[in-house]
């Protein structure tokens, strides 16, 4: 299987497992396009507001960005083979574990990355998963495994 | 539109908001049937293992439950018109933001329940949502309304 | 073919077109289900505000309600096997066209119903439509014809 | 994501906002395949009757010409991740609004371009959309943003 | 499976094939719902024209009617669980191998219906036909033991 | 979740095991209606060539024949909204794997029924299922857990 | 649209309309990859069993062939932006008939290929075509203007 | 067709069936791409607890391999045109007839390779299958036919 997969990377903004996973691929030399939300986190709350004039009311402030993010996470999770969903232990993350729910209806391949400390509360989820890591090093054995030749 | 719709009320199991929607619904007279998870916690986490056998390992405790959960839940939002999504406070329900993004997938309608409060972080389902919701009896006042003459 | 048929009649909601239609039908003693959208102007346009609170902008005004027509809306085509669509030659009626472009993805028969004046400008939908009428009459004979045995 | 987007344009074709989004993305130096339905109008209007010969009646002139039209159309939006749908203030473009329903009902995301005059007409468009643009400019912002890296 | 099966009996309209199948099922006491397209050659001819008004030219006279009969048609074919596709020898019946192609398509179960002399000329839809029949009582046989217990 | 649900047993036929099901869900007093193919082996092997004619060649004998259980097989798979999948010891039943692949891609929710021997050898359809059971009385208790209050 | 268009040409195989259409294209200098059934008459006949071992029954011969033709058409409508289909004045072709109706079904653009004396008998067929030509130039005209720029 | 085809490859994997295929299309000059399960046994058995930790329950060992084997399983029946379903003598291979039920549903098309004394325990996958053979230099065979001129 040596056409390029595509892996989306949804979930937490405040750590490095992106670049942990996206360095791992290449230092296995993966023929991966990684996918993502845009993770500046100010820049995502406010591209709505910025782009399409303010609003006093957070609520709509929030309604232009989450419209305007949403076409990026949809056409991502469309393209995608596999969508990792990472959850910390800081934020809720609701808008990852609604990424997973969409792509799973969509028939996508789940990898979920969280410390066992969330096991419980993320049990849905990881019920619907392919695989529940621990590391960012296990998805990218993971990725290695599945698209190379074992 | 006098034929029965169906409505999934998902998430938070330690309040009365079920109640109060279901109590709303049958004053107005509207001709629903509501489908819910199984909401005795106590149950509802330990099905795979009582009716399966015990787990030492408790992620796959969880996992046992998990997967029989769904049957319930994938039908029920199969069969669902509108999918109500509550979010309380206390506990981070991933698993209903799962729901509801697996209802969007769908083409379900939406509608949120929560405090504004939880606005910002509820912003992205909020923006799937046809309508975002702080009291069950505006849910009612929704319900009453799309299916009713007004 | 004597089981219920499901119809859903969108847009113009200032004229008589609907009541015409159905008088029609029930006179033909047509087994069908009549669906549509709340026809009544203030409470269409008013139903976000007067629901989840009123808005100062009339843009996010016109938002909470479109959201929730929606929910009729899409569960309506959803269950219709014919969608009517009809356009008055005093408003835009942009949403009718949206239904009729909605409907057909879905793979729904259409029926459109105006005036031949309008015949260029709608040249598209009537041309995606199974039959382009000029009466609710002739709509009444389609059905009539289809759901009958001549 | 550095892949080519395809974004279609839909809509008006009597002012520059397609030449203005294109040279703006040019400029930009973003990605992206513009498609767009045959822009002039009497080829537009004629391409039946000049392939598959005259016709008397004008409504299957019509008729014929839309056909064709459709191939251009449907084939498109499927291609397309994202349909921009633009409303003058002339015309009715109910073509456009059936675009944008069928572009809903594919799962393809959807911007807006109009006045703010035409808000209230156009609320259930824009309550499908994931952005309503008044500036061809934001359109170009919003893909800079979706495509980019902020 | 005791509930009603719903089966389409496309094609051939100037023999009594209907007939002994409904019979035939009906002497075996099956529970099925048998839909048909209109049969009264004359009336599906001219039932765009007597509906929507006359057309000089056959092949408009021909396009209204197509549209309406396609309605009752894709209507009937959504609704069954097998289609029964009849040919005789003396007409093309075009139109019941488009049905077969549309419901095959569609996942919908096929029998095919016509004389051994038909076999090389229909050998693409008996190919993707689930049964290929020479008497409407074969039809009926095989009716009889999908739905029963043997 | 009081309306009836349709759960289709697939596989072995030569113990008791559906017939333990359906006691079980009877003295449950669930409301299920329980769909299966033919299990009378000689019927199911014979039946193309008893209702459409003899064959030499047995290849042949058995294409008539999966032909017409598919009809049945098909059709209780789509109207499913669970599908359990029993394992014996005796025989390969790779058409009861076969059903669990295509059940799985439809959306349904899987339930297997082996012994634990049949585990490696079964893990990818246990990995694809939501539950696996080793008893009927296991199934039941997960129907009646899902489709009731606990 | 500069991207390369799939057009499948299904039917007749005893003239040379293909080589008109392909060599019109070329002259245009249109970017089409053209797909067709295998239009060598005894191969196709024959393939199966040529390659799967003789059968004595011819409609076991023929039954082997479809189900190969079948992988390379359903395979080449699956890809084809458009399905040409092409109905001759010597032969049934049922089968390109299935083609249409196949495509119609997957959302596809069709153009028919047929003198106007058919126009009667392919009326259900033409009904559902974007356009319905009579010689090969004008299916070559179709896709310079829906291809180009008009 | 000359653009490159995707072939999945089945089950078996302890001979050298995929070699033959894939030799034989690479001497006939074929533009495929194979893609196939990790055939390496112990590996695709132990890649779940490698990767993710080891299982004392041999139960949940499989678990954690097959849904990471699912991953590559799924993508490569996804990106696909045809599935091979290889069965053995040997072993089961209860996964490859799952693979075979789950592509079916996906609309691919389907080729089994088994020895003929498997004929009737595989009949409902040779039925559902568009060709079946009994070497590996007959699915060669098919492909250079289906892929080629003739």
């Amino acid at each position: 299987m040596t056409k390029q997969w595509v892996v989306y990377l949804s979930g937490e903004i405040h750590s490095d497992w992106r670049e942990r996973i996206q360095t791992g691929a290449q230092v296995a030399d993966l023929n991966v396009e990684f996918v993502a939300p845009i993770t500046d986190h100010a820049k995502s709350d406010d591209c709505g507001a910025s782009i399409l004039g303010a609003e006093d009311n957070s609520f709509w402030h929030d309604k232009k960005a989450s419209g305007i993010n949403a076409i990026r996470t949809r056409t991502a999770i469309e393209r995608a083979d596999i969508v990792v969903v990472r959850f910390g232990d800081q934020y809720r993350q609701w808008n990852a574990a609604f990424d997973a729910g969409y792509a799973v209806a969509k028939g996508k391949s789940i990898i979920t990355l969280h410390e066992p400390e969330l096991n419980h509360a993320l049990k849905e989820i990881d019920g619907a998963a392919n695989a529940a890591c621990q590391t960012p090093e296990q998805v990218v054995a993971i990725l290695g495994y599945v698209m190379g030749g074992g």
